[in-house]
């Protein structure tokens, strides 16, 4: 599952590494602006670390291949993103650090209303509030029962959105998901998918079934939609892979519960871009690896707004001193994937990266964005392959065979 | 043998997809000309294409390797030309249109010229015409007889080159060529390369008994010798894989067996470019796929004429507009290999590919040749990510991951 090398070389020692990590970076040009959101921003202190580092363009997970951000998130951190991928269902309910166990099975799931004949009308609820969310949450926990071999959570995520995990013995993911991801339509049974799930998709039968009647009195949220069931298969930490003390400075749950799930130490309760500069500079003396993730470049691009993506670049472009004065051996600045607001969704475009180090052999490239990072010392980069070359930057790799 | 990714993300939509596919396009450079053949030939379309597209290199099988048809044009179509690697035979006789079954082994044969002693003197038995083939393959046809348990076909392909196909139970296809791949010593026997080929080596050898003693008096023509023994291992087609309601606009039997093979609809009774143009023209609103290929490339390459090969790319330059008028979503344009009209041969060469599309990032390059090209936002890819990308363009994958 995770190739012999470099776990097998690991060195240890007391160099630090940084992965400044903006989220969905990579950009498309639009004619009105003259250029990608990277090559429109105004970086001078992102083109002058890129001037003295190597510099390239990530393929996140193959050609073509748009990832989601955990596959985006596990290829960053040097996790095989195919052979690690990671299930909907474990994803949220890192994200909202709930403890997953070896035997649960869990499922994302939406609130959602559904009309007299039982047809999904709204998949999500009208998105409720979290509160209402909260309280429907606590009467299906309550009053839900499997039997005395299973044990029911139903935990809030946000507004309609919610996890549902089952902790019992012989669970089983392979069963279907039950939204029907268009309305009109009845949601769908959990249909097992292999014979041994049978036993899962009946108590994910019963489940629904008495969370259909105890939901009947509610106005909007008078059903629920599960989609993406999934066991945690257990992944190796950084810290067992490659004796790194990682710590994860992160404001949104998913990133946060993905840190979790590699053995980070997550700083908990910070917000704003500035929170977690300050949480970065009171732990810069205690762990050596620093998963620093900006989430606000994403969601600009998600919203397709071109400019708004810009700002936020621009924004870390002037922490960035800041952040270097830390004095870190090694700093990679990318991202998990591209956001391109013209496309205003995750992308499968390749997206630059730069690594600054001792070592680092220094390329022509003088500008940080997807058109100038062509001509860089990195190529193009499987990003599963970036941990590796942090850990040789930062002298934690032996050579291989004699 | 077919990655998960992309097969598990399919999208279908009504996008269009061109191929456009100049055989053995790229080149190399020679003195007498001043560049390779694409940098020399005058190609104002395909530069303006360019200039608004990705580009990048295409390496059809791995470094080093030179790919016949075969692989190449598998790889185009996204499937790996190693794992995939289809037999010598099983390729001719789709290049005739013979509708291979599961329980048969096919083999390309030559006819050839021995001497007295039964040594060969001509492989090619003086290249003899299509129509004493025809005669010569009507007599074994008719009076081969190898028992009741296995039909033999003896088909014509052109000139000195025929398709062998034995069907019956059981039959195997790890048998030895019996191409001694020089003149002045004898054709080898069929020898079984695993104990279980045994009994069809045996059949294999009386039909070359029988075929020799049918031959005797022939002229030019007294010997076969077989070669590329295969079995049609049977592919998932491009409507199976990705969606792809897929057409073949091609004049040469073995690009039009390729395309049999992957379920395309082939256009039958196409010989000039200038028909191929019409062809594409009259189907372009019944398909969604299109294949496109350009022999002349290849052809004039073989021959080691550069400026053949430079006059078949301008005409291709030519046509373009009227190509692209068609408004495909997703134009590509490359090769399945190099041919180096210096090397009057098939080349291991990487060659120059676009991908012009609404999403494609538009690099620097503003000329389409093999060095231009280096300077791309694709980069060096393999061949069978090709379409993987030109999938992701066409809106036709989902996100891998949440």
């Amino acid at each position: 599952m995770y190739s012999v090398i470099p776990d097998s070389l690991i060195i240890k020692n007391d160099t630090k590494i940084l992965f400044l990590i903006l989220d969905g970076l990579g950009g498309l040009a639009e004619k009105e602006y003259g250029g990608t959101e990277l090559q429109v921003a105004k970086t001078p202190n992102l083109d002058a670390l890129a001037s003295k580092s190597s510099c390239g363009l990530l393929t996140p997970i193959s050609p073509g291949i748009t990832p989601g951000s955990g596959p985006g998130h596990f290829a960053l951190f040097g996790y095989d993103p195919v052979e690690t991928n990671i299930g909907r269902g474990v994803q949220e309910a890192a994200g909202i650090g709930f403890p997953l166990q070896e035997k649960d099975v869990a499922a994302r799931f939406n609130f959602a209303t559904v009309d007299k004949e039982g047809k999904v009308i709204d998949r999500r609820a009208g998105r409720i509030s979290t509160e209402e969310n909260k309280r429907i949450c606590e009467k299906l926990r309550k009053n839900i029962n499997l039997g005395s071999q299973v044990e029911v959570f139903v935990e809030t995520v946000k507004e309609h959105r919610g996890v549902l995990v089952l902790r019992g013995e012989g669970l089983r993911d392979e069963v279907k998901d039950t939204d029907p991801k268009q309305v009109g339509l009845p949601p769908l049974d959990p249909i097992p998918l292999k014979p041994e799930a049978g036993k899962t998709a009946e108590l994910l039968k019963e489940f629904i079934s008495q969370a259909k009647n105890l939901l009947a009195s509610e106005e909007k949220a008078n059903m629920l939609l599960l989609r993406g069931l999934a066991k945690n298969k257990g992944y190796p930490s950084l810290k067992e892979r490659f004796g790194l003390n990682a710590v994860a400075i992160a404001s949104y749950p998913m990133y946060k519960g993905i840190a979790h799930l590699l053995g980070m130490t997550v700083i908990p309760d910070l917000s704003t871009i500035d929170e977690e500069i300050e949480a970065l500079k009171a732990n810069s003396e205690k762990f050596d690896f620093f998963f620093f993730h900006v989430k606000y470049t994403d969601s600009r691009g998600e919203d397709g707004n071109f400019m708004e993506k810009v700002k936020v670049i621009e924004e870390v472009d002037k922490l960035l001193p800041d952040i270097l004065s830390l004095k870190f051996d090694v700093v990679v600045v990318t991202g998990d994937h591209s956001t391109p607001a013209k496309m205003a969704a995750h992308s499968w475009h390749e997206l630059p990266v730069l690594i600054y180090a001792d070592t680092c052999r220094v390329d022509t490239v003088t500008k940080f964005d997807e058109i100038s990072c062509i001509q860089g010392a990195l190529g193009h980069l499987r990003t599963k392959d970036l941990m590796t070359l942090a850990l040789a930057h930062a002298q934690r790799l032996e050579k291989f065979g004699a």
